[in-house]
């Protein structure tokens, strides 16, 4: 019994359960210089639904009928790979398996005793790194600015507010549910927060968070709510298109107001962010959160499903915001 | 008889001819610190159609039934500043006004031996600077790339497109007549020319001019013509959001297709590009464009309409594309 995940149909508008399928498959045995692995926890992400599309985008779109894969933190089960011996804790880009082979490329040995093993697909994975880098590379926040986060109890989300106030700067965040916000104030120590599902005129909503204006913008959803901080950026500002998550599932080229009048009239920038395209900087950003962690600087949420056939359906969740920070599937 | 032109109306999408009005004013005296100026050239702009609007942007609006301004040469009359001297030659920010005081500042001394004084105005003023500083400070050229540029035979687009030249990319213009399609190509050195009037499908055009993409792409227009070269983008190409002619008299908010998708899956950059937030690097960039003028690696072309009444038309006119490279107005 080794179950596998694979994609059955690619999703028309948001990804629903018929578009998976579950095998099940031999048990593989690990040749010469393999590593044979058993998944202990999955993460599952916004932008695994773009790969489900097949079209040309930063990284190959998946196959039909093969396993889909993600980040995922597995236990080595057996070592004929002299990097890695039976025991040791891995994590990297792996299949939606109970148990794979792996050449050991690409994969990184953590640590189970720095920080728990899902803070590693989290706050000191690629979110982590997400959040660390764009800021970094891209929004180049200096301290005293006024950062603004969308999605921001999302799991990128809600560490790159955290950065903002190690900053010093004066950090809002934008969610979709009370709840969210008390947590964006209360756990994460964000100056403001905006309940967009509450809200009828983000622009102003924003203006009132923001009266001085909006100096880095980390975009996680794109679509109305990055107008509405379009309108409300300081000169000079520069805007982190990380995601784009309301626009992921539409079947039809979304439209919306021009902005490259705004751009030239203040001066703007916006820049796409693929953290993939840092890999360089990985260990000295997963350093620094590491760091924070430990001295608590850096607080961060789970939301962990159970089994491994819940990885469909908590996938789909993401899409209706059900996740409290990043969301996991715990497999054994 | 001192005649002066006034922002009457602001104008209502396309400026017309009732939105200015002539008035005559005394001719007046220098007093001590003060220059006496009499308009030589005047440079009409898109830029100054935003102006018109009352609304915040990088420089403030005009205000109604006051002197419009723009970049003009100028002869000094007469002299109570140490600064300058009677029979200099200068250029700056000045009124649309045939004589006018000065107190100096922001003017700079122009020697008509080294270059034709209307050059002062295109390749070697403002708008030559801001080509050259836009693919320095935003696009960042380096040799061998794609360099995509609309509004190619204007004053901007064409010394922007000699310059890709000069650093051994390639180059590719827009334009919307086929008279300027073949400025482009045998004045200006372009690989190849785009009549955007005469393309239905500017995205083919486009991948069709440039089979290996756009690297960078020097906007001028904005709309759909940055659309289509939205789609034709290189992996971490830059956008120079220099201009967007093609909306500037639009009335309502214009939309298009969202760009955040693309930004995010090409880690695409779009820049907001205003010259004057470059003033520091004015004198090297007309030093190195002063360089490639003597060495003949730089051409360029005016349209010079002569007569100080002529002044808003001329303006009215760009919005046509009557112009073929800067377009200036010869006033005595």
């Amino acid at each position: 019994m080794n179950k596998s995940i694979i994609l059955k149909n690619r999703p028309s508008g948001k990804p629903s359960l018929k578009d998976f399928e579950f095998t099940d498959i031999k048990k593989p045995k690990a040749e010469e210089g393999k590593l044979l692995l058993k998944t202990l926890y999955v993460s599952v992400d916004p932008y695994l639904r773009g790969r489900m599309r097949d079209e040309k985008s930063y990284i190959p779109p998946f196959k039909l009928n093969e396993p889909l894969e993600s980040m995922i933190v597995a236990e080595v089960l057996e070592s004929r790979n002299n990097n890695f011996k039976k025991g040791d804790f891995v994590s990297g880009m792996l299949k939606w398996q109970e148990i794979q082979i792996s050449d050991g490329e690409g994969l990184n040995k953590i640590d189970s005793n720095s920080a728990p093993l899902p803070a590693y697909l989290g706050v000191l994975g690629l979110t982590g790194i997400t959040a660390y880098l764009g800021l970094e590379k891209i929004g180049k926040l200096k301290k005293g600015e006024h950062l603004l986060v969308s999605g921001a109890a999302g799991a990128v989300g809600s560490v790159a507010g955290q950065i903002g106030k190690i900053k010093s700067c004066k950090v809002t965040g934008i969610a979709g549910t009370d709840k969210k916000i008390d947590t964006l104030r209360e756990k994460f120590n964000f100056d403001a927060g905006i309940n967009y599902k509450k809200t009828e005129d983000m622009k102003s909503a924003i203006a009132e968070a923001c009266p001085e204006g909006v100096d880095v913008y980390f975009d996680n959803v794109g679509g109305e709510i990055l107008d509405a901080a379009m309108a409300n950026m300081n000169k000079f500002g520069r805007v982190i298109n990380c995601g784009a998550i309301s626009l992921y599932n539409a079947e039809e080229q979304p439209t919306g107001p021009r902005l490259e009048t705004v751009l030239i009239k203040k001066s703007l920038s916006m820049q796409g962010f693929t953290v993939r395209d840092y890999a360089e900087d990985f260990p000295a950003a997963i350093k620094q959160l590491g760091q924070w962690l430990k001295e608590d600087k850096l607080k961060y949420e789970e939301t962990i499903v159970e089994g491994f056939d819940k990885i469909p359906q908590a996938f789909i969740d993401i899409f209706d915001g059900k996740n409290k920070g990043k969301m996991l599937v715990k497999v054994s």
